[in-house]
């Protein structure tokens, strides 16, 4: 099966603006979307990092109408559609494909912990049955440090086998270099499109078959994670990945990294709406905030052509 | 504060029961409502052993219509209504409080791990806020083995100064007495009602200071649960909790807990159907049923008026 048209390359799960009321910033939102897509970045909207898990079916679902009506390429979009009931799944993840959207994140259902193998295969082949369509692409969302409950190779096996076309490949967010190898050397020749949920390991992933990454830090850092993502056979390539690792590093390692992600966006754009998180996250205390400026600052971190977009809001 | 009206006593988090197509069995879900309430048994549907966590919350809001249209007292039902999100969780709490329900049982959002006190406590402050209604009773849900995100005595306490009506107590599925011990030591005193998760620590909830159960097992054992609810304090005490035991382990030592309910259900009702769960569980195996029904045999279990309330569904 061909899988060329698929997308690939650098994605972000792109982080949801909220007003001071907590519902959803629309014009925000659109704004960033726009400002990513001129980075050559994907849209990963609704995964771990957009608070998805904190918004209701319908919010996502408004979202993403308000996306599309802005005229973004969904060709470059993958939302993020795993709930806890088939039923929710079925409903976000149609609406997805009604959209046109390239693929769709799918998470497994997360509150049972201890499931079989055999029942996250039922759960994810009744979706794929009810959701009856042939464009459907489905990436299997592994984050077991969130999640707890993963995707095993087993599990991708017997999906591979049954949805050839419907399974399109994975996020592998679990930190774990070895795990993704597993998953490379296990399934890329066949067609199982493998993206690192972390930039730091962008170019290990590129060497091993793997084809790009969805990744946090893209929503602040999407054109230096792209040219590593086109340029990974050049001989600086290592050169890049260590600055890649010294951005994701600032905003991550120090701070919980949704909330220290959107201060980014608040401080390069000038506008602290940005900074606000849905409970059950905090925003950053000023002192972070402060901290956050001046380590970003101090590596030279800058996000070229984020302010003029985000001034039109 | 008077707690005197307040619901207590013994609880089942009511299994849900699903056709062949895995949609909701109205019909089979009213009967076992019903069948509960005449064992004494208070109504806590939409639990972790509901599969409320694989149901939509339309899906929860109709079966509760269902519940409530078929006459049963919303004075001894809890339902579940805690989800990921403020705007779901707000939702279906305020359903359940325009019904009427004595109280509802909500988890923390239970996506995003490793969360603060303070974003817990703005979650569940917002939703008491946006619910808006002086009848709202919040049993703060406890269930760190499968929802991860816990219940911390702080937590409990600021709550507790700042909203001392809506918060009127917990359900501890922690499975750790001393944790129960804990909260009842720190809170019962002051009217936070603690129920314990597994009729297991019933005796000892009821000696100190605790006001009931909320327990898996109370779907098959309910009369026998409300006995030692209403005799703890009677010279065979320790022999009924016992036996209680017994008929725990008998049911959810070797299997997965869910799965043995149903099929318990299923075994004294006469009626297969009741075996079905939504992926990601499964059911029973063939040999697995069987050997439920010969250890369930040999330890002279019965269900008193099931057969009866089944069959006319």
């Amino acid at each position: 099966m061909s899988t060329a048209n698929r997308i690939k390359g650098v994605l972000s799960p792109v982080v949801t603006p909220f007003k001071a009321d907590y519902s959803p910033d629309t014009a925000r939102f659109v704004a960033h979307c726009e400002w990513l897509m001129s980075q050559n970045c994907g849209l990963a909207v609704f995964g771990t990092n957009s608070e998805a898990n904190s918004l209701a079916a319908e919010e996502r679902m408004s979202l993403l109408d308000a996306v599309v009506a802005a005229g973004v390429d969904t060709s470059r979009m993958m939302p993020g559609t795993g709930c806890c009931s088939i039923t929710e799944t079925v409903k976000i993840t149609s609406h997805a494909v009604k959209h046109g959207c390239a693929g769709v994140l799918m998470l497994p259902p997360f509150y049972y912990k201890g499931v079989s193998e055999e029942g996250l295969y039922r759960h994810y082949s009744e979706v794929i049955q009810r959701v009856g369509d042939d464009r459907l692409r489905i990436y299997l969302y592994h984050i077991p440090p969130v999640a707890v409950v993963g995707i095993t190779p087993p599990l991708v096996e017997r999906l591979l086998k049954a949805y050839p076309t419907a399974i399109a490949g994975m996020k592998d967010s679990s930190g774990d270099w070895n795990n993704t190898k597993t998953f490379l050397d296990a399934f890329a020749k066949s067609g199982f499109d493998v993206f690192v949920g972390s930039e730091s390991f962008l170019l290990a992933n590129m060497k091993n078959g793997g084809v790009g990454t969805i990744s946090a830090t893209a929503n602040v850092n999407p054109a230096a994670i792209h040219k590593l993502y086109t340029e990974w056979k050049n001989a600086d390539a290592d050169a890049q990945q260590q600055r890649l690792n010294l951005v994701r590093d600032t905003v991550g390692k120090k701070y919980v990294m949704i909330s220290a992600l959107k201060q980014t966006i608040a401080i390069y754009a000038g506008d602290p709406a940005w900074g606000k998180v849905r409970p059950p996250l905090v925003e950053l205390t000023a002192e972070q905030s402060k901290s956050l400026a001046a380590e970003l600052k101090e590596i030279g971190f800058t996000m070229p052509g984020l302010a003029r977009t985000a001034a039109t809001v």
